[in-house]
Order: C-alpha cells, then structure tokens, then sequence
C-alpha cells in the first residue's frame, strides 16, 4: 500500500547514461534483483553515503574507489546488504567491479557497488558473475523504470523522477531512480537514490548541487527514524547533451532547481510508499529563531510514535503534537506562543485549543490522505519543512515478519 | 498484559501517611479516578517535574506552592491532565487546592495537585469537590495498594514497593507507588511516582536522595521516548518514625539504597506494563569512553522501532542493534570494537557475527520474556544501564484507538 504514488510512466532518457536490471536469483527466484546503470567515459560524479559508523562493506568499497577514479558502472544488487561481514564483505564487493569491469572493458575501481538486504550474511557471488553478461546485453537509455524496479525491496511501487529543460536550444534532461527508505523488513536496509542529467557539470559544483538537493529532499525524510548501513546517493553528469552548466551561470539556476525537484519528488516517493503508511504527512516548521530548531521541532514531531499513531487513527489529538513540540529541547520555548494548524484548520493558537477549533472539522482534516501540519513558534523568521508518514500496524507487521 | 509483574502484596504503612482512593465518576463511573496521601506536619518534600515545555496546569500550580509551604496532601486525579487549558486550568488547579484545604483544615498551598488523563479538556471540578469527604473520611496508613489502585490509567497491575530497614533500633520504611509510562492512550499523559519514608531527612538532603534516586530509576526507562506533559515524582520524608538519617550518617547509605531499590522497582513495574509490552529488556552499554556517549548508545538502541519490533517478533537481529550502535552520534566509533551478547549468547564480536553465534542459540535467548542486550564499546571503562519493552501491534492498537 502507499499513499498517492503511481507508478513512474515516462522517465526522460539521459544521454550517456543506459540501464538494466535482471533476475539473478541472488535470495529469491524470478525477481529482479541485479541492476546496472553505466555512464560515459567523463561523466562526473558526486555522491553521498550513510553517516551510520556501521557501514556497509560496499559503501566502504566505493568510497575508496570514488577516490581513485571517476565511474563508469553503478552495480546494485537486493537480497543481501553484506553489511557487518568485514573483511570478506570487502574482498566480495571488490570481486563484484572486477568481473563487471571485465564485462565492460574498463577498471574495477571504475565500478561502485551497492549492496540491500540482510544483514550479516555473505554476499553470494556465483549467482552475480553468471548474470552480468546477460544484464550488460540489456542496457538501454530507456531502461530507468526497468533499474527502478530492480532495485526494490519492499518498495510496492518502482520509484522514479524526471524533468526536462531547455538550454542554449538544447534539451538537458534529469532522471533519477530511488528505493525505499524504513529499514525494511527483518534485516533489510537502505535508501538508495541514483540521478543522472546529461549536462556536463564542473566536479566541485556537482557537489554543491548534490548537497543542496539531498538537503531539500531525502534529508527531509523520516519513516521510522533509523538510518541504515547502505545509504547512498549518487548525482551523476555526463555531459553527453553538449551543454556545460556550471555555477553562476545563467542556466545554473534551472538546472539545480530541476535536479531538487527530482529529488524531492523521489524522497517523497520513498515516504508515500513507507513501511505500513497510510498517510503522508507534511510538517512545516514556521517562526523559528534558527534553522536548528525548526528541524529539532519538526523531528520531534515526525519521530514521535504517539503522534505517528493518532495519524494512523485519523485523531485530531492536538495534545500529542504540541507535547512533541514541547520535548523538542528549546529550553526558552514559550508555549503559550505555538500555533498548530490541520491544513487550514487551526487547531491550537496561544499554546491551548484554539477557540474557533471545533473535533468536527479537525475530524475531516485528519481524515485525508495527505495532511500538513503547520506549526508556528512566534519566535522568528526560520522555517523548514520535513515529510513523513504515520504509524501503522503495517509498519509493525512488516518489520516484526520472521526472516524466511 | 504486563511482562512478570505481579500486583503488589505487602507494602509496608510509613509512619505519618494515610492515603485513599475514590471513584469520584470525573470521566468513568465506578472506577477509582481520585487518590489522596495526607502527611505529617513538619514533612519534608522533595519533587521534579517534567522538562516538557508544555507543562499542564497542576504541575505549574505544584511548582508555586512547592515554593511557598511544606505540603501536607497530594491529590491525584486521572480522567484528565488538565494540560493545554491555559490559565482556565490553573484556576482550576488552585480550585481543587482550595476544596481539599477546607477539608482538611490546612492551608491550600499546602496541597499539591496531579492530573493525568485527556489533554485539552476542562477538569470537572463538581464530582472532585464532592467526592473529597468521602476520601478524607477513608484516609488509613495502610492505603497505598489502594492509592496506586486509584492513579492508574492503562495501566493493568496497580504499581507499589517497598522496602524496611533498621536504624537505631528502629524500624524505617520506604514505600512508593507510580503509574504507568507511555503516552497512555489518545491524550493520555503522565508517569506519576510518589515514594515516602518515615525517617527525618534534612531538606538538602532529600533533594540530593531523590536526585539520586530517580537518576537510577525512573530516568532510565524508556516505553516509546515521548515525555508527557504532566510527568513527576516526588519523595516525602515524614520523620515520624523518629530517627533522623542526614548525609554522611551511618545509616544514610542504606536509606539512599533502600529508596533508589524502590524506585527502580516503581520504574521498572512501568516497563513491565508498558503500553502492548510483550517483553521485558534491559540495555546494558559498557565499556563507553564517557558517561553521555554510554547513555546515547542505550537511548539509540531503546528507542530504534526497528529494534523494538524485532524484540516483538524474538527475531535475533542483531544487525538492527548493531546499526543503532552506528547511528548513536559517536562520530570516532570504531564499529570492529563493539561486542554485543544476548543474554549470555554473544552474538557480535569484532563488529561482525561472532564466529560462535548460531541462530538456534540467539533464537533461545530471544524467546525469553526478559532479555538483557549487552553492548560493549572497547573504549574506555563507563558504563549505563536503560530498561525499556518491545514494540507490538498492541502499542499501535492503544495508541491508535479513537478517544471514546
């Protein structure tokens, strides 16, 4: 189940950029479970990758080849994360790039491994080897809906964006790929997020664009408030359009804005289709003294079970927000300053139940899918806003499920 | 359903308190929604409140008369918090202070008030006032069993202990009752915990005791990381036994580990009945390079649903643990020196799988009703101890009823 989310219909193809995934078998028979996405000699790359001190043995492996060459091939396989298998989950991740680098004619260290599933257990490789010729003969520039759905877990729904835009006469295209995000049934980790645009981009303002975007997107997200061993984004530019972008420039501007909105739009992908979630919630954090403590009262209120339960219930339960509001660490926080509203419905004005605020129509506010929560602190200018979803017996069921 | 909790048997009377309980019908009829405890003049008071910047209405009124006079009654209701009704709900506080006072012959600062129930709403003032001649008139010193029968909520075990020891040839009790964590129930708020010994202890004294005690108590359990508004624990020392223990006295060592063993089976009795509890655990972090970082890592791992709920599910998923470890804030962790043991099953060593952990012996340790998770950090030499429950679908299913 998810909340608002179709499945992706037409993803723009991004020069240089060609796609696939295959049914390895890696844990499970007949489903896709290997996908590869291959770029063009120069393409940049910037990436980010979990802060969880556990890290997985891919993640260690692709920075350290990040370090030494620009990539060529991303490699993502389900079914095991080969996360805390050290030394060997290392050597297992190298072997991965050296027999797709073999496939591709270009170095290991070419390669980035990516790697969801259980924890723990080895990564079996036979099974990888003996597909990669078939899943290099797949690749394709219109592959990216067949890559969403390969690198699915317990994503309902393939997850991915696109945008297009004009510059200099020519057309610049964004695509992006993602799954999801919760640490996914018994073992399973990892949000992954992949984005391509085929204008060339200098390295250094691919990397700002890559922050800026992860910050307005899948660092505004939380389903169950655990982060995994295997996170990962990539922001890839292969230049293959003809066009350079680079910051400051006139199409600087679009560009980035494009690439955020691909982002977001994948991030909230993620949150719409979130373990056992029926609906998506938006918190906006508003009139805050600083940056720092929008985010602390928006996360309070996202993280809170209490809170995420009454969504669950469809429970106007203003009590549970504004609690939330008030644990979120502002020792000067006055109370009687906070505003909270339902979508248009303000529920609490002056710290208390707002007096034009009748159960009624807090009911029907809460009985939507998709519902925002405006909280206002009457102390500032700062304001932020985060996505999440509620907390369902789904959520409970999913992630309580023997491993099979 | 609670985890190895039984309702309390003998609980020793405490020379200079009387308490009751009532059903005064202020939200549901026939069931105990009104407790008292009357002390002796001349008893001393110790209190903390919750850090929640939404404080309800009794706990801001407590506050101010705390600092006025000695209390002399305490006066808890349930049905509502009173929290989130501004200075409506003051005046009301003040009004229960004031009804109880003339009862009592004293003077209403020497009241204090606790609420706990639905937030938002008004406390009803008229069943209180009149059921207070009625719980005046059943005051006993053998009435704690009933008072903790009379503050519970969705607790399902009334929740008292008690501890006696001999000074001078003399008999001191410790006695205490609290009520349940959690958030209780839509709107539900409030841990309340009120423990009274029969010595005499200096004011100073007594603050540093229930410092001490609650430290090692009730600040260390965790049912789903949300504080209440209405949240407090206060110690009272009647001296009416008549032996006075101060610090640095001989018999103060064996006051402070009498009260604090109270305290810790109050704290823990809360856990056991935890809302949907299923199991019961202890988080046991050592070998942390400091204090806060033992205590972040214990609040990591007791807080993580995907923990909680492989808790719920016996799952020995040791890979979840070891990911809160790594998200813990511990930014120089080396992950290959943790060590974490279920119960004495070691299950991570070196930061992987230990190489003697079969799944048929974490799956013996996890099908217990009370697990002890071990985590060491091969950092230093301090060390922290947490207690907190497992997450199920009857956390949701309380949490997500409608209010009724």
């Amino acid at each position: 189940m998810s909340v608002g989310l179709n499945p992706p219909s037409s993803i723009a193809a991004v020069a240089g950029v060609r796609l696939a995934s295959v049914a390895a078998g890696i844990r499970k028979p007949d489903r896709h479970d290997l996908a590869l996405l291959v770029v063009t000699p120069g393409t940049e790359c910037a990436a980010v990758f979990t802060r969880n001190r556990f890290r997985a043995a891919p993640v260690e492996v692709a920075l350290a080849h990040l370090e030494t060459a620009k990539p060529r091939a991303l490699l993502i396989n389900t079914g095991y994360a080969n996360a805390g298998t050290g030394e060997a989950g290392r050597r297992d991740a190298r072997a991965c790039c050296e027999a797709l680098a073999a496939e591709l004619d270009c170095r290991p260290e070419e390669v980035l491994p990516f790697s969801t599933g259980v924890i723990g257990e080895p990564l079996p490789l036979a099974p990888i080897r003996a597909a990669l010729p078939g899943l290099v003969g797949a690749l394709r520039g219109e592959g990216w809906v067949e890559a969403a759905g390969g690198i699915m877990t317990t994503d309902t729904v393939p997850k991915a964006a696109s945008r297009r835009i004009e510059i200099e006469g020519r057309t610049v295209s964004v695509s992006g790929i993602a799954k999801g995000a919760g640490m996914i049934r018994p073992d399973m980790a990892t949000m992954l997020a992949f984005v391509a645009t085929d204008a060339a981009v200098p390295a250094a303002d691919l990397e700002a664009l890559l922050h800026e975007a992860v910050g307005q997107s899948f660092n505004r997200i939380s389903v169950d408030g655990d982060t995994s061993t295997s996170d990962a984004c990539c922001v890839l530019a292969t230049g293959a359009a003809g066009v350079t972008v680079a910051a400051g420039s006139r199409a600087w501007e679009r560009l980035r804005r494009s690439l955020t909105e691909v982002c977001v739009e994948l991030a909230q992908a993620i949150v719409r289709d979130g373990e056992g979630a029926t609906k998506f919630i938006t918190i906006r954090v508003e009139e805050a003294a600083g940056a720092a403590e929008a985010r602390a009262v928006a996360d309070a209120v996202a993280h809170s079970p209490l809170v995420k339960t009454a969504f669950y219930a469809s429970d106007p339960n203003w009590g549970r927000i504004l609690a939330a509001v008030g644990r979120a660490g502002i020792d000067d926080l006055e109370i009687t300053g906070v505003r909270i509203a339902l979508n248009d419905v303000v529920i609490v004005s002056h710290g208390g139940r707002d007096p034009s605020y009748t159960e009624d129509a807090g009911q029907r506010a809460m009985d939507a899918d998709e519902i925002t929560v405006r909280i206002g602190l009457g102390r500032g200018r700062e304001s932020t806003v985060l996505w999440t979803c509620d907390l369902s017996h789904g959520y409970v069921t999913i992630n309580a499920e023997y491993r099979t």
